[in-house]
């Protein structure tokens, strides 16, 4: 969980000035992903309940002040930030947010937080390292389970993921993309997830020899448990199960050719009388591994995923952005722009509206949020904040995976499929096209 | 800081394996890199403190052990796992570790754990990802602080990062790697490094121009501070600045074509009057766009660098592994060894010498722990943990980055080069090609 000091020092630094400015203007800023890594054609929005619990918790330590107070940086800041106004500080925000498991794309805000202007900015840092990364992971678990076509697919990352807190929270954000679990026990008990995990080479090489190992973890467990065989090879390793009268609910491949390693697994199994037993696959796979590992049939029943979910390998960060898009000035609210060269932004509190016909969505439409709707669409943001409390706890972990697992369904063919998906269609709404251009215009004739 | 939990299941379901099995034997496990990823000669290793930290304070609250007692797969562990061991759990073991910001190369161990089997099982998932983790931001920061060739580099990735605990640890190890400071509070307060920051685009937009946000900034923290000039237009921006009559420590370039940017704000800067006034860039900058930059002599003096230092983007994860190497079985110790195909290791516990000529390093040799040394070489190893106490507090972080500066220095110039790094030698001892053999001769004729 981040704490009111997971922020970069500039947000701080402005805090203070505006503080010393006696700023207590109210700001909107968004929260959304600039352009979709290569490799997806959609996101699925995670994160969002743990930044509200940040955002409902925040508050600074005395011992926080005490280490900000000897920051060179901020050695003339006012006194009274340090004395009256951090010791106080809560965030009183109002926000909005898209549900955890919504389909997003490009441009469309995830978090909307309208605040007074320096509380909006302290939490800047700690939303986008806590909404991006988790839809990264969920992002890339979706492609995952779509890949593994109706297969059990488990995150088993934590040992690559960055940091303890990274692995549990990949773990959560792994299911919301439509995994059935996590092997991070921490990630169970924070999160309540359901938990997978067999055993390690290390079981087996800790015993005197492999049928021993198995003997014994089958003694203790029962036979509904999976075996690890290719410690050294695994064929000999299902005589070995199959000799000492073993039936355990799985075995395990970890390595090696899995496509001709499941093969010869499954007709050993079949031949040794265990046609119930199932074959567990992990070992550096990844979405298209997975495909074209049920694409060319191999009798992999269940799929463990690591690195390539803990990290999102392929697409580690996104680019992210949390930008100021309106501003009361004295009592007079105005939406604001940035012109930066190739990170231009849309300006004004914004809604989306996704779109479908006869349940098959077909685009969306980024608008101002209070524009009419366009039609049947449904607004993807809602109000979850009001003054800094949450208006309700977050939905069960299983409904946020169930609502991400129909939204994808429902997206059109080409924008999930693994291989250059299709662009998805967002269509800016007429009334924030005409926003932006005289923004633009206006400010250019600042600027000029 | 990870707790018990932030463990794989499989690593509790075999530890109360063993508890039920009466397994009392102690084990080593080293702790390793399989191969480097594409674009990395060396590796900086980093973590080794926090975990460190980890172990010593290891311990289980009775909450989670209520959580563990109603994990299905541990429904059949035996009840004193639960009543008798881990509520007095604590690490126990030894542990030798190579100095942080040593470089360390594959298949060299940077921890090696010796500890009764069920408490050196238990931690593999936190030390895997605390010290993989901080290594790989290390290593990457290595490259871009030798890139800049003198330029300072500061780490500014918190909110790209995998969470804020990830942002945090990012901070440490880009300052480990030779980084100058981190815009990360929290790894500021926690870690004692130095922090840096400038202001953000918000700072400008909530103000009614461009020249009053400079003024107000400079006015509240003087002018030793970075003023950010690209949000409208970057040399009017200087115009300002300088109609304003102010003269900051330094201007900062965010975005666009850097190299052109600088040579223009350096030129208008200069016709200003204003030639102590300093470049500062940030904008998905990596260790290539720095070298490009510098190689160009594009008049920059500090870079920002964000998103591919704390998540080291192109190398978001290494194939490290936490390996059994030697087990003592009733009293008898045994090296092990894998033979899972593609995954083999080096059986027993390990020492690396570094082996230089004159200062310049020419190659490690890895050897068994009780070999006597190669002659001139420098072990990489000691014992910083016994009994599951540090020897000593961990050295200052200076230190720690002074020490990983000098070290990569001396290391062959083919191998810290940024493109195409030849190959460091690691010569395997002739005592492990021994054992090795022996120990797989001796395994196949079990396997067969």
């Amino acid at each position: 969980m981040p704490s009111a000091l997971s922020t970069d020092l500039y947000e701080l630094t402005m805090a203070a000035g505006h503080y010393g400015a006696g700023t207590h203007s109210r700001a909107t800023f968004e929260l959304s992903v600039r352009s979709l890594p290569r490799n997806r054609g959609y996101l699925v929005a995670a994160g969002i309940e743990p930044a509200l619990v940040y955002l409902e918790g925040l508050g600074f330590t005395e011992a926080d002040i005490e280490y900000l107070r000897q920051i060179p940086q901020l050695r003339r800041a006012p006194a009274g930030f340090f004395d009256d106004y951090l010791p106080g500080f809560r965030f009183s925000g109002d926000v909005w947010a898209v549900a955890e498991g919504e389909p997003v794309f490009p441009n469309e805000p995830l978090l909307r937080v309208t605040a007074p202007l320096i509380e909006g900015q302290i939490v800047e840092t700690a939303l986008l390292s806590t909404v991006l990364f988790q839809t990264s992971v969920a992002s890339r678990a979706s492609r995952m389970v779509r890949a593994a076509a109706g297969r059990p697919v488990f995150e088993f990352g934590a040992r690559r993921a960055h940091g303890a807190e990274a692995g549990a929270l990949a773990g959560r954000a792994a299911f919301i993309g439509g995994c059935s679990g996590t092997s991070d026990v921490e990630a169970g008990l924070a999160f309540g997830l359901p938990l997978a995990g067999t055993m390690a080479h290390s079981w087996i090489m800790s015993h005197d020899s492999e049928q021993e190992a198995f003997i014994r973890f089958i003694d203790m467990y029962g036979d509904r448990t999976v075996l690890l065989i290719d410690t050294y090879d695994s064929e000999r390793a299902v005589d070995r199960i199959a000799a000492a009268g073993l039936a355990p609910f799985g075995v395990r491949l970890d390595s090696g050719d899995l496509l001709a390693e499941s093969r010869a697994i499954r007709a050993r199994l079949d031949a040794a009388g265990l046609p119930g037993t199932r074959i567990f696959a992990s070992g550096d796979l990844d979405e298209r591994r997975i495909a074209e590992l049920v694409g060319h049939g191999a009798p992999i029943d269940i799929f463990g995923v690591g690195t390539a979910l803990s990290t999102s390998s392929d697409a580690p960060a996104l680019g992210g952005v949390y930008k100021l898009v309106e501003v009361d000035r004295d009592g007079l609210v105005q939406p604001v722009l940035k012109l930066s060269r190739g990170k231009g932004t849309y300006p004004g509190p914004k809604q989306v509206w996704r779109v479908a016909d006869r349940g098959a969505v077909t685009h969306d439409v980024l608008a101002r949020d209070r524009e009419p709707p366009p039609g049947q669409g449904r607004a993807l943001l809602s109000l979850v904040m009001r003054r800094g409390r949450r208006l309700r706890p977050g939905p069960p972990m299983q409904e946020i995976r169930d609502h991400a697992l129909r939204a994808v369904e429902v997206l059109p063919a080409g924008v999930v499929r693994l291989d250059e998906p299709t662009v998805y269609r967002v269509v800016v709404s007429d009334g924030l096209v005409r926003l932006t251009e005289d923004l633009r215009l206006r400010m250019h004739a600042v600027a000029g």
